[in-house]
This record gives structure tokens, sequence and C-alpha cells, in this order.
């Protein structure tokens, strides 16, 4: 049976190319893309969207922008990370489809009770779309098959020193997810930091010599060295695309069951995926927590469906 | 010049062994011992001191009993690590010295004013004296040439899944450690989950064929089995034993200055060491803290030492 | 000009007057009804609105139902208040209209875009509907001339030691709601507890000799009880119709622009509504938070109202 | 029987007026005087305190400085409420004895372990040396009959709209305190508000026309100005005599037994006292928590005591 999948994100390279992975998934069909402030505003992320989809030549998918703001919190978008445009200084072609009419929450809302069996959620950005669409419609629910989500840490966050970006920007949108009872892959950056896009990687990209695959190292370029400069990494790690990797295929993840609380009141931890894996706190899990990707596969995969376009 | 140490401890398993190696370092001097609540009371954390001393045959240096619990937070102590006594069923003799008449804290601010040349003080049970003698007296400071401190963690904790024990118990007592101003070393579960005592490492103890040898054996062999049964780990770490060994030689480890905040306030991360490895805060650094441990110079200096014995 | 009203609320003894009063109010036009969970789950607070509108032959107002949880906390109802249906033993007709097909954040977002002069919000529940839309829809604001809110306090809080129960149910809502940058008036406990419904008072209510009269009699009866019991009072304050008064005549209420900031984080203290109103923090008032009602006048419009029916 | 006296302050303005009618108090026994960091410096208050005694001819009490800054937090004094000095512009004569060669926490000690019938502790200003007095050494708490403290509010702060002075500066002391076991009357802002320094008042102050007459006049005037200028208040309340005050006559307050806890986490409260004044939480009182004084009879004593000066 094919996989059907909604993606909520917030371009942002990483995104970008968990976009277009998304969008050509082999056994896979996107139902739709929402956006949500994160990387950069919503009306960015969402513009980004459009535009790269017209860069690929994906017409056939609903982008729909969301929330503008976390949930209770100001609003910080990573500028220095992603650049004032959410894509560096990627030169991309004007949208080519019109937004959707909708609100992302009520696409979201909309398309999961028309599920009669279910949908895949995949979530890069902070989590306000989906928190929001649970809570305004807790019937969703029971056609949420699963939530593959790219945020948290076991280790250190990067954000803060105790967060990852996504989780920290909304907590509270956090919380309600990680509760939510519905199956939660979580993809955290003891993952995503596994899936570097070394020298070796970008040379395949490069080889694919396509509008796309230029465009793919165009972002790393830009990536690379914003990581290299702040972070201090060899190679810049495409966070987002791991998660709709494994939504695709979940063997290419090792996994735990693990209770996940999400901090919300802590002075220098606030927006921590509070990790048990010992089992200390003797409380039932909640979550699959990443713990080693399958890097080489990950690898295939995703440059095998980079060279579709 | 010969190193003079205090050894501020909470016996526990693994301060036992720590005793043991800083009692008889090569070129150090140890002044005191003084212990807290942590693993055990404070009445069982004193006694185990003076019977490891007797079993060692340490009558030369001063035991004080210090405060019986943390600073703010009720006291919890480690039994299920470290069993009723806080030694698991050592079978140890009667302590042969009485406790100092001094309280630990009054013990500690005693010997760090009269120190010309200041003091290196070991650390490894909850900060609860230390931080009091600095509050107390903090005329104290400038003698205390460095902390070296068995507690926290970048990575995950033990008490809870945020914080390691030491910290965990009393983090009012941490957070007043880490500002206090002076040079600290912090030797956290990222160190001490490297010096695990491995069937080669207790083979290598059994062969001392020695009281103490026999003694530390029979510590292990207890740890082991809790470690085995709580964490799952393959070999019981012998944390506070690390922390003296960095004191005597800080060639031990590589440590990497941070900045080092204690949670105080999360619902979730009491107690977690929020370690800002990345830089991302921009604060300055307060502590050198370890990563990476020599493990085999580590196993060497001590079990050296507890051949002396 | 006639002032039209959105009255949000969980009926509830208090809301039920509520209703009364805003559906009959002179000078004003009550839009719509919204329920949230609070005193009761959604559904019967829903359930009650309707079947308060039946007794009282209010036909042509939309009643919604709303949020069934606070954002981001469990749910807690005032059930040992308001009893296990939210209007204690009261007898009353089936409902005669249907509930209005919309979710109320949508019922509220639509009403407010569609009003060109904007609409007065009175909030009598939990914020939780009216917090969801504003972060759902920024564009509803400038459409907000006015919050009157009940909930808070300046001094005693009745759910806690510290907050009163509006606020304790749903903090995040309540500081979404704060910070929004519209005009708040704040009607809280300080205020409430003069608008306490005493002999004399029930004396005139009982003298309308109306089915309507003899509802909020009895009402009164069972909630007197209540506050008798659980906090001692002479008679039962009617917390909510204060707000719907308030917003009626802005003359019924002395108030002070105040800083108010909404306790998220504390042990003891989550939902306090912080007043400062000695203005020690230096920052800029953000409500008009009330001091002292007219209570004669108050009576004297409520008691006028409730003989229209 | 004479009743035994300690008395804990941070002179400033009020304070000086607590050691006034402590140290001439009748039926009564002022033991020492020990002073903390608070209003101003401990370095400071000491000073004042010494200064008071000079003025007033009292040498024969033990006068010793304490705890430097708050356990926990940094230090903030009370510079635009007390002035640079912590005593205004008030012109006094030089310290005729010697500061106490102990830590006012050792000497707190050391006279309640030496108290058979136990002491009465007057504390008037943070509770940083109460606290570490007793968690250093616990065996004096069955030696303290009773704590009565000027602390707190059950209504509005002043310090931060939520936390009164006393407290907010120190929460931790507080907690230690308020959960250490001993009987402990509360005199908070609610009972000292009531307190005012009105025309009359001062003028049967300045009727004395001693030179102690003299000062507390020119304390209050000075004291006058700053209330009417930050709080807006008629006439300027003499907060820590009304401690004094209570501890030698209890029939000037009426209070009632409350659950206090100390807010320790809260972004908007710390310090408060959370006031279980109906009972709500369901948990046992540990505090007389005053609500009315005596007024007449409170300045009665008062100036009566300054007469005899």
């Amino acid at each position: 049976m094919t996989q059907r999948l909604l993606l909520d994100c917030d371009p942002g390279h990483d995104d970008a190319i968990a976009i277009l992975l998304a969008a050509h998934a082999p056994g896979a069909q996107l139902e739709a893309i929402t956006t949500v402030a994160g990387n950069q505003t919503v009306a960015m992320t969402a513009r980004n969207a459009l535009q790269v989809c017209a860069l690929a030549g994906i017409h056939a998918i609903s982008v729909a922008a969301g929330m503008d703001r976390p949930l209770v919190r100001e609003l910080q978008v990573a500028e220095r990370i992603h650049g004032a445009s959410g894509l560096g200084d990627a030169d991309l072609p004007e949208p080519q489809i019109a937004l959707a009419p909708q609100h992302a929450v009520d696409l979201l809302i909309e398309r999961l009770l028309a599920a009669k069996h279910g949908l895949t959620l995949v979530a890069t950005g902070p989590l306000t779309n989906v928190a929001t669409a649970i809570r305004r419609e807790p019937r969703i629910l029971p056609h949420i098959r699963r939530i593959v989500l790219m945020g948290g840490a076991i280790g250190l966050g990067n954000w803060t020193p105790a967060a990852e970006f996504n989780i920290a920007i909304d907590p509270e949108a956090a919380h309600i997810v990680f509760t939510c009872g519905q199956p939660i892959t979580m993809v955290g950056l003891d993952v995503t930091h596994q899936a570097l896009a070394t020298a070796n990687v970008r040379e395949r990209i490069r080889a694919l010599h396509t509008p796309v695959g230029d465009f793919v190292e165009g972002l790393l370029d830009y990536y690379a060295e914003r990581y290299a400069s702040i972070y201090g990494f060899p190679a810049p790690p495409v966070h987002d695309a791991c998660a709709v990797a494994v939504a695709l295929d979940p063997t290419l993840l090792h996994a735990e069951p693990m209770r996940v609380d999400i901090e919300l009141r802590g002075e220098f931890t606030a927006g921590r995926t509070v990790c048990d894996r010992y089992g200390v706190t003797g409380r039932p899990p909640n979550a699959e927590v990443g713990l080693e990707l399958d890097v080489p596969r990950f690898w295939d995969l995703l440059i095998g469906v980079l060279a579709t376009y």
C-alpha cells in the first residue's frame, strides 16, 4: 500500500531538501505541504516552499501557510543559520502555484479527517501547526498513523545548550504533540548529526548535473559555511531530510522506546527533550527515539530521489 | 611542591575507592576528609569513611561529618545503588579514630584559611558542605586553588534522565559552587562512564591479594551488580576515583572550558549541568569540563596506589 | 450606538446569570454565545448554555461549543463548586435550538472579522477559546474593541491560594490574552467578591415570581451552600454577571491601569495574575484592573434585566 | 518569666526602631542583635546597629554581623527606600562597642543551644542568617520557642508586585524557615501597613523631646518621603517594630493558622508567601499569619518604650 504523507515544515535549507525527498518519494504519496514560522517567518517559509516546488516542477501538491508564531512564547527565527530569506542566497524561480486558501491548521485537519486509513505526518519545524490542529480538533488523532518529527536531542542542543531549535522555539507545542497518545518517532540531533553532507556526498550530488542537484549543492554550500563557523562542524547535517527518509523507510533508523518529557519551566533548559533512556523515571515510553541512522542507505535514498528530478 | 588536598565525599562505593586513592596519593598530601549526606545519611557516610580508614590503616587524617541534608530541598539517598549502609554488604572493621570535633564546614573553613598557598578541594558528593562553607565564609575563596568535582553530565544524567546524582540532590549548592569564581574542573558522567571496572581491571585488583584489594574487589562486585541491573552497564564506573585522579594528575583528562549553568527551576531538569559546549550562549566559561579520560593511565595510577596498602 | 457583544463562557451558575443579563441587556446586542471547558466539560457547558436559553426563551442567538481542554495543561473542572452537571441540581428544559455547526473558535473569528466596528468580547470562563482564536487568526485583533474578562485577583485566589479558577485552569491562554495588545478590563475576585447575593438581593429576585427569577434563585441557593461550606462566605458572589454588567456599563467599575503578568512557571503560583498596582516593575500597563464595583447599581441593573423575562 | 529574645535584622529605618523597642522591652530580655545583608550590605547593617546602640546607650547587648548575601541568589539592597547608608541621612554617633567576634550564625547557634528554655527569635530582615543556622546546626530547632518574622504578604508585595522585600531577597532562606517545624508568626505587609506613623503618632514621638525621640522622628521623616514618593502612602509603615511588638505581646495581633508556601520558581512571583487562607490546598498550617494589628495599643507600647530612653 502506498504510504500517504503530510509534510509540515519551515524551509529552511534542510526543509527544502526534505520537500524534494518527500515529493518524489518512492512508494509514498505526499498529500500536502504546510508551513510554519520557525527558521523564518511563516510568510517566508511559505514562499520558500512554493519556490522550491516551482524549481522542482512540483505543481500538484497543496501548500498552505500556518501559524505565524509559537503558541505561548515570542517568535525567534534562525536567521543566523538560514539567512534573511530562510534559504540563504539561493536564486529561486517565482512560485508557479498559489498558496492553498485554507490555513495550514485547517488543511491538516481536513486531510486527516478525510483519510480513512490515516496519514503519516512528518514535521520538520516547530510543532505549532500540529499542536494547534490537535487541540482544535482532537478527532484527528486516530487519523494520525505516526508523527515522525525532526526535533530534540538526547545529548546537546543547538539553539541553546539544552534544546534543539524546533523544540526550543515552541516547547508548549512540542509538549502537546509528545503527549497526544499517537505513535511518535523522534529524529533528533543525535541522529541528524550523523547525516553530514561530506565532500563525497556533495560530489555525488554535483554529479547529477541537474538544476535540482545544483540547487541542493548551493544550499549545502551556504549551510556548510554556517555550520563550520557557528558549531565547528566539518560538514553540514541535513536534519529534516532524515525525518522524511525515516518516515519512508523506518529500517533506516535504530530507535528505542523512551519516555520523552518536554521541559517547559527551566531557566536554562526550556524546550529540552528529556529522554529517559535508562528508564529511571519508571514512566511509560511515549516515543521511539532515534539513536543511529544507516547513513550509507540514507544517502543512497536521498541522492536516488534527487536524481529523479 | 607537594599538592595538598581536601576530600569532601559521601561514601558510597566509589567514594571509598576515592579515599584510598587520595590517602596514599603519590606527590600529594590529603589534609582532611569531610563527609556529607548523599549516597547515604551523613551519619552513615561519616561512619563509612572512618571504617574505610580503619581497614586501610589511615589514622592521621581528620574526618569530619557535615551537612545532614541539602541546602534547600529534601534529602534523597541512593540506597538502591549503594545499599542500606552506603557500602553494600561490605564487612568493615570498627572505626579506630574518632570523628573530628568540628563540623565539616568549619573544618573546611579552618583548613582553607590556614593554607597560605591554598588547597585543592576534591568533592565527590553533593556540594552542600562546600557551598555552605563558601557562603558562610567567603574569605576562603582565594584559598581554594581548584575544585575538582565528580558531578554532572554533558549528556544523560543517572539520577534523573537530566541530572547526575550529586548535582540532582543539591542543585542550589552546585549553583553556589559553579558561580564561586574559583577554578573548577567538572568530572562528569561523560568522563566517569569511561572508567569502567572491567573484568581485566578487576583481575588486576584481585591479584593484589591484600585486604584493601579484596575490599575494593568486594565493593566492585556489589556495584557491578547494581549497575548491570539498573543501567544495563557491562561493568561499574568508579566515578569518584576519577575526580581524585584528575586532581592528582590533570593530564589524565582532556577537558574544555565551558559555561556551566545549573538548572534550578525545571520540572524535569532540576540539577542538570547545562554545558555550553558550542558557545551558543555567548557567556564566559566557568569550568573546565572533562570530555575524555586517559583510561589506561587512570587504572595504572589507581591500582598502583591500591598496591601500596 | 448599540454595543455589540460576544459572550464566551462555561456555565456554571454565575455564567448562567451572565447569559441572562447579556441576552436582554439594555442598549446592547448579544451576537453569540460560545462555550469552553472550565466549570464543567465543554459538552456540559454547551448543553447548559442551550438549556438556559430554552428556559429563558432565547432562540435567536447562536451558541457554539469550543475547546474541550486547556491549551497546554490537563483539564480540571470545578465540580465541587458547580456540581456534576455544572448547574448543580437545576431542573432545566431540553434545548430548543441546536448548537451552531461551527467550532466556537471559528465562530469567534468569523463574527469578529465581519464586525466593521468591532465587538466587545466578554469572557467568563477559562480563556482557551479566546486565546486560540487570537493565535489562529491574529487579524481579529483590531476587531476586538475590548475584552472584559471575569478572572484573576489582586489578592487571594480561589482555586489555589494564588490563582482564581478561570486563570488557574488555562494560564497560557490567559497569557496570550493579556499580551494581545487590545484593551482589557479585568474583573477579578477583588471585584466579584463585592457582588454577594445577600438575603436582600435574593428576596428581590424571588419577588419577580417568574420562571427565570425562580431559576436564578435556585442557582443562588445551591451556590450559596457551596460558598458557605468551602470558603465560609456569608453569601455567594455572582462573579460572571459582574463582567457582563461592566461591559454594558463601564461606570459600574472603578478600575486602574496596571501591568498584569500571568505566572506560568511557579510551583505554587501558576495562573496568578500578578498585578503591579504600585508600578514597581516600571513596565507599562496592559489592563484596566477593577478595584471597586458600584454594588447597588450593579444589582439594580441585573435584577432589572431579570425582570424583563 | 522574662521572655528572652534574639533580634536578627538589617537596619534599615524600621529595624532601627525595632532595636530600640526590643532593647528596652518591658518584661523581656534582648540577648543579642545579629545583622544580615538586606536593606543594605551586612557591613552597613552591622554598623547601623552599632550606631543605633551608641545613640541609645545600649552597651550590654552583643551585636554580630552575619551573612553577606542571600543563600542562592544575588544580593539586592533597598537603597531606594533606605538610602546609601541604610539609614537615610541620619546623623549618628560612632559605635561605642565592638562587633562580637563570632559570625552571626555562630552566635545564634551558640545562644540557642545554651538556652535551656529556648529563645524567641525575632527576624526583621532577609532570613539568611536564620536559615543558615538551622541548616548548619539543626539541633537548635527545639531551642527556638517561636520565630516572629516581619516578612511576606497575603495581598500585594512591595519589592515586586508579588513579594515583600525580606522574602523576595532570599526566598530559599524563607523556605527553610517556613518548613523548619517550629512555631512561626508571620507579620506581613497586611499587618504592617496598618502601623502607619501618622501625623498624630509623630507628634507624640516629637513630644518626647529626647535624643532618641528626635532620632526616630528623623527616621520617620526620611521614610515618609520615600513611601509617599514610591508607593503613594500617606504615612510610613514601621514594619519591623510590629514584629518585635507582637513577640512581646502576642495579643496585639489577630492571626490565623495557615499553610504558607514560599514560591521559589516563579518568573513573576519568586519570594511570594502563598498563604492558604481558605484551606483550599488541604495542607496543614505551618504559620500563624497576622491579619489585624491592635494599632492603638501597638503605638502605646512603642512610644512608651521610646520614652524610657
